[in-house]
C-alpha cells in the first residue's frame, strides 16, 4: 500500500517491449498496486493494446509521451523504468528531485563503480544516483530494498548465477577463482527489435552462443554482486547461448571445490540453508532445473553436483520474469511493506 | 546436358533469399548442372558463404552485380530468376534477347491474362514475354515446358492447392464454384527480410491468418491455371495462416461433390490415375498428408475424403522445395531433356 | 465465497495431466477459492509436484487414492471432475448423492440426448445427471450455470467454434447448414500421454489434419449447443489440425451468408452486441484472432469477414484456459455468486 | 564400388529410427551404393514408408526379420548395423564369419579396451571383434578404415567433442587435464522411443540438462579416443543438455592454455592445420558455430577463442548426420575406396 493507504500507483516508462508487458500482465493481478499511467518516446505511442494485443480489454491505457513533467502530475509512488541504458541515468535526476522512487530495469545503476561502468558501458552522467541505488536482488539485499528510493533492477543473467554461486563461495565451499557460466538463453532475451539474426526462420531450429566471447556486460555485473555479497573477490567467465524457444534461462555453472569437504551433500546444505526462508528460490533436490519448470512464475531453481573433481551448478528462471519484470515486483513489495510473494503466484 | 554436351551452366539472379540456398543447395546434389554465377543489387553483394553460413566451402561463388552483359558474358544456359515482381519483367526481355533461357520465381509471368495481372500486381511491362510464357507445373505442362524459354515458376500455394483440385474437377467429381482452400505455410514463406511479424517472439508459439482475407494474389493465379487445365471456370477462396515452423505447406480444400457418383473411392481413383506416371505427386492412402513428411523433398502428397456431404481434400508440400526451388529445377530437367527425376531425390 | 463465508473449498479429482495443472496453478491466484484435496487412480498417486515440477513450494497436496467417502470426508463445496469419459459417469451420482456440486471436465455431460451420447461415445449410464445438467458456456447460459449443481464443462473446439457462430446465427445473419469449422489446436490438446504421434521429434516442424475426417466427438456437441442457442437446427463439418505449439486453438469457420444484407459491418455488430457485456470474449476489429494473443489467458478472439461469396469467422482461445481449466473457474465463480471475472486476469 | 564394379550392396539392419532413416534417404542420393535389404526384429517388420512416410515411392523395401542367413544370402557388400549395444555384438561375430564387412553404430566396438566397456555398459562378449575394430572417425583414422573389416561409428558426442579438441592437444596448447565438453542435442539425439520426457508438450519451450551428471557413456569414448589421437592421458567433464529442436548439435568447450604461447591465432592455426585437407570440418573464423548452419549436413564447424585465462572451442554438427548416419557413409565410401565425399553433398 502506498502512504495513503491505497495501491501503490506505478508509473511505467517504456511500456512497448515484453519487459513493459510483463509489468502491466502482472500489476493487473496484483491486489496492491496498478499502473496508472504509460510513457515511451515520440516514435512509440499509442495504446497498450496496439503494442501488446493479448492485454487489449485489460489495460485500457495509452503510451504517452514521456516527460518528468508528465510523470510528475500523475502523483505515482512508484517509477519502473524499462528504457535503454544511458537513457535511464538522463531521466532519474530529474524523477528523483519529484520525490519519487524509481526502479530501474538498466545497467545504469547496477554496476557501483562508476569506471567500471565507463569500462563496460559509456561515461556515468549520475554519479549521485550510482551512491544512492540499491542492487534488487531481493535474496540478499531485502533490508536496503526495503528503504531504497532508487533500486537497480539485476539483470536476468546476473539474477540466475549469482542465486547459485553466492551461497556456495559464503560457505566457502568452491573457489572464487576461475569460475565458468555457460548459460542459455529463450529469444525473447534478446528484445524486441527485428533483425535477421532473431527472424524466425533464422533462429527456429537453431542453437549457438553469441555475441563477443568474454566480453558480455553482464560479465563484470556478476562479479562486482558476487565479491560484494562474499565479500571474496571473484572472477567468472560468462559465456551465452540462444536456445530456439520464448523464454526461459537456464546458467550450467562450473567451479573448483575449495577441498575434499566440499561434498555434494555439504553443498546442497548450503544452498538449502540461504534459501530456507526464501519464497523464490527453489533448491531442487527432486530432478535438475529445467526452464519448463519455472515459465511464468518468479522462481528460480537451482541444484549441484559433483562430478570428475568439479562443482557443477545448475540454475533456471524466466529471464523476463525472476530476470526481469517479477523481480521488480518483488522489489517494489519490499520498498512498500508488503509481504514479499504479494501478486506473484 | 546443355547443347554441347557438359552439365547445364546456370545464372542465379538473386541468391541471397531462402529460395536462392535452396537452388544452390539442390544445384550442388544434381549430376547434370551448375551453377556459375550469381547476381544481385549493389546493396546486396558478397561470397555466398556471407549470406549462408551453411554453403561455406560447397558454394565458392560470389554474389555480383547484376547487369544483362555480365550474365550474357557467362555462356550460361538458362537463367535463375529469383528477385521481386516487377523486377523480374524489367530484366525478363533483355536476357531473351541475348537468347537465355529463363525461369522465373516471380508472379511477373503467371497470369497469362495482361489485365488482371494489372489488377492484382500492376500494368504489366513485357506483354510479349507473358505470350510466351509457360506455366511451370510439370504435372500438366510438362510438353510445352520441355520447349518453352521462359517458364514461370508457379506460386508456392498454387502450386499446393491445384495439384490437389485439378484432377477432381477435370473427372467432373466436384464443382468449380465455391471452393475453398485453406492454407497453412510455415514462416519461410513469408521470405527472408525481418519485421516485428516474424520476429522470432512473436512469431513463435503463434497461429493465425495473415493479410487481406481474400485478397491473396495467389487466388487469380489458382483460378485461372484451373480454369485452363480443366476447361471449366473456377472460383477459389484462397486463405492462408502461418505455422510456427520453419518449412512445409499444407491446404485442406472443401469443394462440394458433383453428385452422388462422387464417392471417396472415385474420387481417389481420379487422383491415383492422374498421378500414376507423375513421380512427384504421391496420393496418399496409408495416412493423411502432413507437411513433415515432405519437408526437404520435391514431393507433394494428396488425400481425399468425404464427410458431411463435402469433398475434403488435403496437399502438402515443402514451401521452399515443390513450391519453388526444386519444382523449378523439375522445370529445369524437362527444358533440357532430363529424367525429371535427376538431382531431385 | 462458499455459504460459510470461507473460500470455496475445491476437491480436484484427476490432476495429473494438463488441466489439472492449469486448475492447480489459477486456483492458486484465485483470492475466493483454494484446492483442498487432489484425487487419483492408483497408479497416479504422489505428491503434486512429481507430477507438475513448476508447483514445487506453491501447491504442497498430494494426489491421493479416490473415492466418493475420501472427497465426502474434506467438505468440499465443489469437485472439479477431471477424469476420461464414462468414468466421470461413474463418480458423478454418488458425488452427487453427497450434495456435493460438480463441474465434470468429461463429455459425458455435455450431450443432453442420451442416445447422440451412446452413438459417438457408448451407453449413458447416468440419465437423472443427465437430465441435471448444464452445459457451462457462461456466455450463453450464465444463469443456469449460477443455480446449477452438476455443470458439463464444454469441449475446448465447440467453446471456440460457438462463440463464433452463435451470434451470427442468432441475428439470422448466416446459414444454419454448412457450416465449415477448420480448426487447429496445440499439442497440449492432446493430453499428457505420450505415444509416437506426439513424440517430439514427430510432432515439431510438423502440421497435419487428425483423427478420423468428420468424425471427431466435438461435432456433434458444436451442433447440438448451437441449435440449443439459436433455435435452428444446424449442421457443422468440424475438421481439426494439429500444430506445433503447446497451447492454442484458431477456428477458420466458414459459413454462407443469409443474403445481401449479411454485410461485414453488420456481422462485425451481431458479435459486438452479443459480446457487450461479456468480459472474456473480445471482438477484434484491430486485428484477426491469433493463438499467442490469448495465450494463458482466459480470452476468446474473434473477428468476422466477408469474402467471394462467404463468410469467414475467427476465433482464437488458450485450449488449457477458455478451452478447459480457466472456463471451469468462470462457471465456478458463476455458481457461488461471485463476479465472473474473479482470479482469471 | 564394390568388387564386381557395381555399387555398394549394403544391408541395413535397423532401419526404423532416425538413424536408419537418414541411411536410407542419403544413400537414395549416393551414386554408388544402394540398400538392397533392411532386417529388424519380429516386432518391427513391415514396409519402410510404413515407418518413415516420407520414404514412399523412394524406397520400396520392407523391414523384413533378421537372421544372419537372410543377410547372408543378400550377397551383401557391407553391413550397416543400428541396433542397441548388446545386440550389435551378439550379431557381428557372424556376419564377419560371412565375410562381410560391418559399419557398426552402437557402442559395441567403440572402446578399445574391454574392461572399460565392461565398466560402462557391461561383459564384452566378442573381444575378437574388439581387437579387430577400428574407430570410425575420418578425420584421424582415415587410413585404418579405408582396410578396415569392422568399423566402430563414433556417437555424436564424440564426433563433435574430439573433432574440437584433439587438434589443440596434439599441437601442446592446451592441458589434457580438467577439460570440461558442455553440450546440447536436438530431441532425435533420444531416439525415436516415446517417453513423458520427450513427449512434445514436455520438451517444447525446455531446456535443461539431462540423465546423471558425470557419467554420461560418451564421456570414456571421448577420453579414449583423445588419448589415442593424441598420446597424451585426457581427462574430460562431458554434461549434455537438450534443447528444443529436432536435430543439431553443439559443443562449447573449455580447457587450460597450455602457456602463453596459446593465442587465439596460433589456436586457430592449429585447427586449420589439421583440417585443410579434411572435407568435413570447417574452421569457422567468419562466425561462431551453430546447429542451423551444419544441419542437413556432413559438416562439423569449429572455432576457438581465449577469455579469461581460458581457452573456448565451439563445435557444431548435425547429431543425426556427422553424428551418425552420413558419418557412416563417409566411412562406406573410405572402405571401398571412394571419394570420401561421394554422395555426401
Amino acid at each position: 500500500m502506498n502512504p495513503s493507504g491505497g495501491p501503490i500507483r506505478i508509473a511505467l516508462v517504456g511500456g512497448s517491449g515484453y519487459a513493459g508487458f510483463e509489468i502491466l500482465r502482472w500489476v493487473g493481478r496484483h491486489p496492491g498496486a496498478e499502473v496508472v499511467g504509460v510513457f515511451g518516446p515520440e516514435f512509440e505511442l499509442g495504446t497498450i493494446d496496439s503494442f501488446h494485443p493479448l492485454l487489449r480489454e485489460q489495460v485500457k491505457l495509452s503510451q504517452e509521451l514521456f516527460s518528468e513533467k508528465a510523470v510528475g502530475e500523475l502523483e505515482a509512488d512508484l517509477v519502473m523504468l524499462c528504457v535503454p541504458h544511458e537513457i535511464a541515468m538522463s531521466y532519474v535526476p530529474s524523477l528523483r528531485k519529484l520525490g519519487l522512487r524509481v526502479i530501474d530495469w538498466s545497467a545504469d545503476y547496477r554496476l557501483s563503480d562508476a569506471a567500471v561502468y565507463e569500462k563496460w558501458y559509456c561515461p556515468h552522467t549520475d554519479p549521485a544516483g550510482l551512491a544512492e541505488a540499491v542492487y534488487g536482488l531481493p535474496e540478499f539485499f531485502a533490508e536496503k530494498i526495503a528503504s531504497a528510493n532508487l533500486v537497480a533492477n539485476p539483470g536476468c543473467y546476473p539474477t540466475c548465477a549469482v542465486l547459485a554461486i553466492a551461497p556456495l563461495l559464503t560457505a566457502g565451499l568452491i573457489e572464487p577463482e576461475g569460475i565458468v557460466v555457460n548459460a542459455i538463453t529463450g529469444v525473447s532475451g534478446a528484445g524486441r527489435k527485428p533483425s535477421l539474426e532473431y527472424h524466425f526462420p533464422e533462429r527456429n531450429e537453431n542453437f549457438g552462443p553469441y555475441g563477443t566471447i568474454g566480453a558480455h556486460r553482464h560479465q563484470p555485473e556478476m562479479e562486482q554482486v558476487l565479491t560484494q555479497i562474499t565479500g571474496r573477490e571473484t572472477s567468472v567467465l560468462f559465456l551465452p547461448h540462444l536456445s530456439p524457444m520464448d523464454r526461459g534461462m537456464l546458467c550450467t555453472i562450473y567451479a573448483a571445490p575449495a577441498g575434499p569437504e566440499a561434498t555434494e551433500q555439504k553443498l546442497t546444505a548450503a544452498l538449502e540453508a540461504a534459501y530456507r526462508d526464501k519464497p523464490f528460490v527453489r533448491v531442487r533436490t527432486d530432478m535438475l532445473p529445467a526452464t519448463k519448470y519455472v515459465a511464468n512464475t518468479n522462481y528460480c531453481d537451482v541444484a549441484v553436483r559433483i562430478a570428475k573433481g568439479k562443482v557443477i551448478i545448475f540454475s533456471a528462471l524466466d529471464n523476463l520474469l525472476k530476470g526481469a519484470s517479477t523481480q521488480a515486483i518483488q522489489n517494489m513489495n519490499l520498498m512498500f511493506g508488503l509481504d514479499e510473494t504479494t501478486g506473484l503466484f
